[in-house]
Order: structure tokens, then sequence, then C-alpha cells
């Protein structure tokens, strides 16, 4: 199934537009799984199965695996078999945040879609689409452009103007316009930046936004799904890491987060 | 040692700006080496040998370790052990090209700085140095910033003009003038660009650049030193790999294009 299919699937079956992260910072997960010989896929199984029913997607920050070298390694490898062969309708997102030049990125693109299997990958804008070539050739997959990110400095190079645009509304046009012709492509938005999320939902009316920075991070949730939901009050993957993942009751917050965002969607015109 | 007192070192020994990529892709490596249990890192084994003496540095490009996984990894791991260990006074590069944002890059930091024990490592600006925080943060290390990049659609983003300057100039003089307190930045600018490479030495008159684009990709060798030599004619880090790595006789290869340069730094004034 191509990328496209299994997420529009799981939005129907779900109605979710959560997107669990799976950050498992082995120095942050409990001590009963740091014993354990593969330890950062262990907790992201006890993850997956508390929380699975509410979610359209898990997010994997592949920092915290690689920070444990070929061990970490490992559990990522071991995560993604898990998920594809016991809830294989849930999108996954590799956030890696790559990008090379031209035919480096097939080790990438190797890596990332076909060793791991992943629906889809976050890269950087920089290098422009003829770097990315091997990225968006791959019809199959879904390519996550950073836009906006959603860090306090975000506005250091993304907010210099050329031609009256900011260069994050210069990033979300192009990708909306020149470089979405497979339909596989979708940007980072973050949640911490509502304003700029509502000018780029009207560069890209229809491209769905990957948005961090809910929770933790400060952004808010009402704001965010107000500036950032398109027509049909989808196109968002609204994404919590921390706060539920190590919360005492991860199932009950991702619930809780599930249903806030669906009670928001009705709610707001 | 830390890395600006281990490049000054090895650049007064060797005094050669010749910085040799090991980009061993696995596909490419002769037979006699796939067929080895560490097949990438026996194949830079034989590599190193052959041009140590060549060479200020080695790069190494994650991407074509990264596909192949875990395997991939453990030959990475192998050949920086190998490297610190029987040559320390060897400057290494980590060309990963990453950034997240915050305390995420801490993953990141200690894969390639701690883990694997680099001297640099190649970093987006697309965040800002606010993200970018635990990278700087690291005075014994340098971070490399992607500045103009050497490939043929390099410009989409990074040629639009800002305040009368286009986003390559403003990363150049925001890394020169801000990012560098530690004195451990230094600058990607590829050998393709010779024009805007000679503007990026006006704005960051000391920095180092990381110079890719010679051979494979059309690079002049000439021009570039024209552009890019500092007032010491030195502060480049010229870099070849394909040439090098899989010609039929690498240390001629390796010593051919060290003399060139050499010979070049003089004739140019």
């Amino acid at each position: 199934m191509d990328a496209q299919t299994k997420l529009k699937k799981r939005l129907g079956e779900t109605n979710s537009l959560l997107c669990v992260g799976l950050d498992s910072d082995f120095e942050k997960i409990p001590e009963s799984f740091t014993k354990k010989s593969t330890p950062q896929f262990e907790f992201n199984k006890y993850i997956i199965e508390l929380t699975h029913e509410y979610v359209l997607s898990y997010k994997i920050n592949t920092a915290f695996y690689e920070a444990h070298g070929a061990l970490g390694m490992q559990d990522l490898k071991l995560t993604l078999d898990y998920l594809n062969e016991n809830h294989p309708d849930i999108f996954t997102i590799c956030d890696a945040k790559r990008a090379d030049i031209g035919n480096t990125n097939k080790g990438y693109v190797e890596e990332v879609f076909d060793w791991l299997n992943f629906d889809a990958v976050t890269l950087h804008p920089y290098l422009g689409s003829e770097a990315l070539g091997p990225f968006l050739s791959r019809k199959d997959k879904f390519s996550i452009m950073l836009c906006r990110t959603s860090n306090p400095g975000a506005g250091e190079f993304q907010d210099l103007e050329s031609d009256g645009w900011p260069l994050w509304k210069h990033v979300a046009s192009k990708v909306n316009n020149n470089w979405n012709e497979h339909n596989n492509c979708m940007l980072v938005v973050g949640a911490t930046y509502p304003e700029e999320m509502k000018q780029i939902r009207h560069v890209a009316p229809d491209l769905w936004f990957l948005v961090p920075g809910i929770g933790a991070q400060g952004g808010d949730l009402r704001a965010t799904l107000g500036a950032g939901l398109n027509e049909q009050k989808e196109g968002l993957l609204i994404h919590s890491a921390r706060n539920i993942i190590f919360a005492s009751n991860p199932k009950a917050e991702a619930k809780k987060l599930f249903e806030k965002i669906n009670h928001l969607r009705e709610e707001i015109d």
C-alpha cells in the first residue's frame, strides 16, 4: 500500500489527527526498561500497545536512537518491524531532518524507506529540490519539508524577507507549486507560530502539515487548529511526545489529546 | 587535544589542504572487500594506509554507512576507532548534514563527538543558532555550516535576496560574526561556485571552508584556490572522494592532488 492510501485509510478508520512521538530517550525511559537487552524497543512496544487506537501516526526522531549507536539502531529497526507487522495501517514518520546532494541521498532513501520501511521522512529544504530528487521521486512515500520550525530562534534565517515574503513562505509556496507533482509532499509547521501557519495554509491549501510544538514547547491547540485545518477539517498531524510517552498513564493522555483535538475540530468554524 | 589544535598541528606537519572523502559506497568498493565481514571498514583501512601522508583530513559521509543499517554503523565506528588509534593527528569530519531543535541535537552531539569521536560535523543552518546550541557549545569540536552547497540547484532558496544579499551571504555573515564565539565554526562552500566563494571569503576572512565539488562535480581547482584561500594561503579543506578512493592507484591520485594544490598555492598571488 502506498503512503497516500495508508494515510487516507487510517484517517477514515480513526478520525484521528494525533501523531505520537516515540522519542524514547534512553536517559528518560523507566528503569524497568533500561535493564532489558532491547530497552528502547521494549518501551516503544509498551507505548504502542497503550496508545495505538487513538493515533493516526507515530513519529520517531532518530536522534534518540543514534545516540545509542548500533544498539539504538537495532531498537529502531525492531520498532519499525513491530509496527509494520502488528499495526500495518498506522502511518509512520522518520523525523531524521536529512538532506544531502543528489545521489548521496540514495543512502538515506534506502535506509529510511526500504530498510526501515517508514512512510515519510522529514527533510531540510536548504539544498533545493534538485538535490532532494531521490526522495521526491519516491511516489509511494512522503517527503516532509521543514518550513516554519517550532523553536524560539526559528526566525534567524526563516524570517529573512525576499520579494515581500519571508523564507518560510517561499518554501511553502515552492513545495506546494513545484515539488509536489507526485502528491507526496508535506510541510513541518510549528504550533508555536499560529500566525505563520495561517499564511502557510493560505499558500498551500491542501498540503498536510506535521505540527510539533504542542505541549512542552507551549503551542496552543485551539490556535493551531484554527490556523492550520484545511477545508475538510483535516490536513494536520498534531504531534505530542513527552506529555504522552512519559506520562504515568500514557493511554489516558493519548485519549485525552485525541478527544480534545476532535472536540475543537467540531467547535471551530 | 581539541580540534582547533589538531587542525593547526596537522597543517604544520603536512602543509596539506587535502581532505579525502571516505565515501565507501558498498555498491562501489571492489569485490575483494565486499566479501569480508566488515567490508566498508576494511576498504577504508586500505585507503587510509595508502593516502594518509598526503591528507590534512578525512571526511566521512554517513549516508554511505547508514544505507547498510547496523552493519554500516559498525564499519563507521571501526573506521573512527582505527583513525583515532593509528592516526590521532588527522582531522576528521562527519559529513552528516544534521540539525534538529535544541536538546534533540544532544543525541547527535553524543553520537558524532563522543561515541564516534569526530573532530567536526556538517550542519544545516535553517533552524538558526539557538537550535544548534548543543553543537556550538562544544568548544573542542568544529560545527561546519552549509552555506553555498555545490549542487547545480543550490540556488533555489540559497539565492533568494534579502536586503541586497543572497541567503548564503547572510549565513556566512551570521556564522562569522555571531555564531563563532568559541572559534569553532566553519562553512561549506562548493567549488562549483567560485564567484560566491570570493564573496564569502570577503565576509568571513578567517573561517575555514570545507570545499566539495572538485573533480567529479566539475569544480575548477585554480579558480577555487584563487577565490577561497585566506591571507595565509590556508583556510580551505579541498575535498575529493571518488577520484581518489576508486582510482586504480589511490596513493598516486592523492599525491597528485596534494601536489597540484600546493603548486597552485605558490603560484597564486
